[in-house]
């Protein structure tokens, strides 16, 4: 089986994560609510994972690194507790529908713009905040985040960046790029696994919880407390999951994010020149700037069709449809895409089996 | 070490739990997204375990058996999707934080009762909802919510329970409870793992998504979509932790939800005998009908050095504080208890041991 469909779930998982799991569930405790061996022992984990994202990703305090159950969770609990309909927001049309629809439901005044460097000329007396993926994850493209973050530091706006395709695959500084708020998702680039992602904050600006409940803090009160990251973590934390992205971290500590990338950008490269030699194949992209992931059709055929035939015909993995982003197929006219997007373990081999795979499809059928 | 906090989170995890958690590990994919063999698996075993849950709970559609990450998510979810400032809703007094703070968020018109029985007397021409746990994670005591659910059908009120306590400990059946959204976490009870909670529906009301984002369906709409589950599911579910709930409940299938009980019952009751021998040892309860859940306090002793010397000197895993639930503490003028909580693991002989670290906690010091 080859598996293309990383920008969904990654494949690899390291052994680490896997035991670090497995010795959890062993002897599981409900962490930052007892005092005894295991509850300890399970809050030293979590603690020790949010002082690995600080570092990772650059945030100043580690107690403002937040877990939530995913990526979709951190951005409704970010633009949930911050937007209100009287706040201008900016956005653009590369954004998830986990972006665009609680920022719709917020029903603030949105501006969702083609071209990042167009950006400041939006910019209107209630801008509250500037709302940027990092990467697409349709085209894969790039968003200038060190450039909107100087605009967003130049009139005092927050600068919220969704990282779902960039973490674990691109070094990404908070501090550098003047990002406020950094949304990540844990069983995507950083290869933990799925039901744990986070929130880092580098800012004052006060997040309305968008769940209270049990807090093991000030249980007396009426309202959830105000401190972090009890503020915005309410009930019993996913503790394997945190386990997961502690090793996971690791992981690429250790092999380098820098050589992750390079291997799925040479992936890739190698996979963009084969698919441009195919008559027939319409890769959308318009930036040199990518992560590895790349979104294609065939001519005359439907992109469902075609991943059908790839995975049916070839074992091939591949995701098609409209990624849940519906304003990047609205901008080259689709409906549907087919997407590859490369992990660690994807190899050259494997994109000869698909180019192969696709011509057959395209000249023999 | 001897662990009696099974009501934070049961210790005990299936082996099949462990090894289906690992199998997926090796082999991950994103439910209802992609059409490969590894995203048509995940969506497998998410429907296998929609099924499963919603024969244990005896609800009639398992298409309305909704994933979340806990139970905290859950209860705010139902809530605030429901509940709005102009609803006059009836709680207990043996509620959890994550039922009380989320429902004093909405700013609702609020009755908390002490007895169930008189429940019917508070019930108003606006009154929407009766919110219940159906067993108290502080004095283990069994709601009646037969009574309550035949009351709320009597005047077409809805019923929600919350399980947190009761669920993979007694039988629950939303059909003859007369239970229209039952709110339960996967990692207590259960047995599975943390990360994972749901909700089961068996009304047509309408319950608003606390979270919307991306849906696989619909994508080119501004709104998530409304029908279930995915009404109630953005973002990638937490697939570990469904897997993990899959085999818990085969477990809990196999061994029996009746020996379970039993079994817990019986520690409970040899230890609330042996307890209630020892002077100074303060049991809260009132209520003959239990779960395993005890807490007590040692008469002039704090309740956390209680907890500590028992973690210190013996080993022995329990729970002090206020356990999240503030009214319970109110209504017998304290602020902390010690608990313990009995799990499928536990034994007479750690009980044994239990009594006699105690009694030297209380007569050597």
């Amino acid at each position: 089986m080859i598996y293309f469909d990383n920008a969904a779930t990654t494949q690899f998982k390291s052994e680490a994560v896997k035991k670090g799991i497995l010795d959890y569930l062993n002897n599981p405790g409900n962490p930052d609510r007892g005092s005894h061996a295991n509850s300890l022992s399970a809050s030293r984990m979590v603690l020790k994972t949010r002082i690995k994202l600080a570092t990772f990703f650059d945030c100043d305090d580690f107690e403002k690194v937040i877990f939530t159950s995913g990526l979709t969770q951190s951005l409704n609990t970010v633009i949930k507790g911050l937007i209100t309909k009287k706040d201008h927001v900016i956005t653009s049309i590369y954004e998830h529908n986990s972006v665009l629809r609680p920022l719709y439901q917020t029903n603030c005044d949105l501006d969702i713009i083609e071209d990042i460097y167009t950006i400041e000329s939006y910019i209107k007396e209630n801008t509250k905040a500037i709302i940027l993926n990092h990467a697409s994850n349709v085209t894969g493209e790039i968003q200038d985040i060190a450039y909107a973050g100087e605009i967003c530091k130049k009139h005092n706006i927050l600068f919220i960046v969704d990282t779902g395709q960039s973490a674990g695959h691109i070094d990404i500084s908070m501090k550098k790029n003047h990002i406020d708020i950094l949304c990540f998702s844990g069983h995507k680039g950083l290869m933990g696994i799925q039901g744990i992602g986070g929130i880092c904050i580098n800012t004052d600006v006060d997040i309305k919880p968008l769940v209270v409940g049990g807090s093991g803090i000030d249980s007396f009160s009426k309202v959830h407390p105000s401190i972090y990251p009890t503020k915005l973590e309410a009930g019993t934390l996913n503790v394997p999951g945190i386990i997961s992205l502690y090793y996971a971290l690791d992981f690429i500590d250790e092999y380098g994010l820098d050589t992750i990338y390079k291997h799925e950008k040479d992936l890739e490269e190698y996979c963009l020149s084969k698919l441009r030699k195919i008559d027939k194949v319409h890769v959308y992209r318009e930036k040199a700037n990518t992560v590895g992931v790349i979104s294609f059709n065939i001519e005359g055929m439907d992109a469902a069709i075609v991943s059908d035939k790839l995975s049916n015909k070839y074992n091939i993995c591949t995701r098609s449809g409209a990624h849940c982003a519906p304003l990047v197929h609205n901008h080259y006219g689709t409906k549907s895409m087919v997407r590859i997007s490369f992990g660690l373990q994807n190899t050259m081999d494997e994109i000869d089996i698909l180019i192969k795979g696709l011509k057959e499809i395209i000249y023999e059928d």
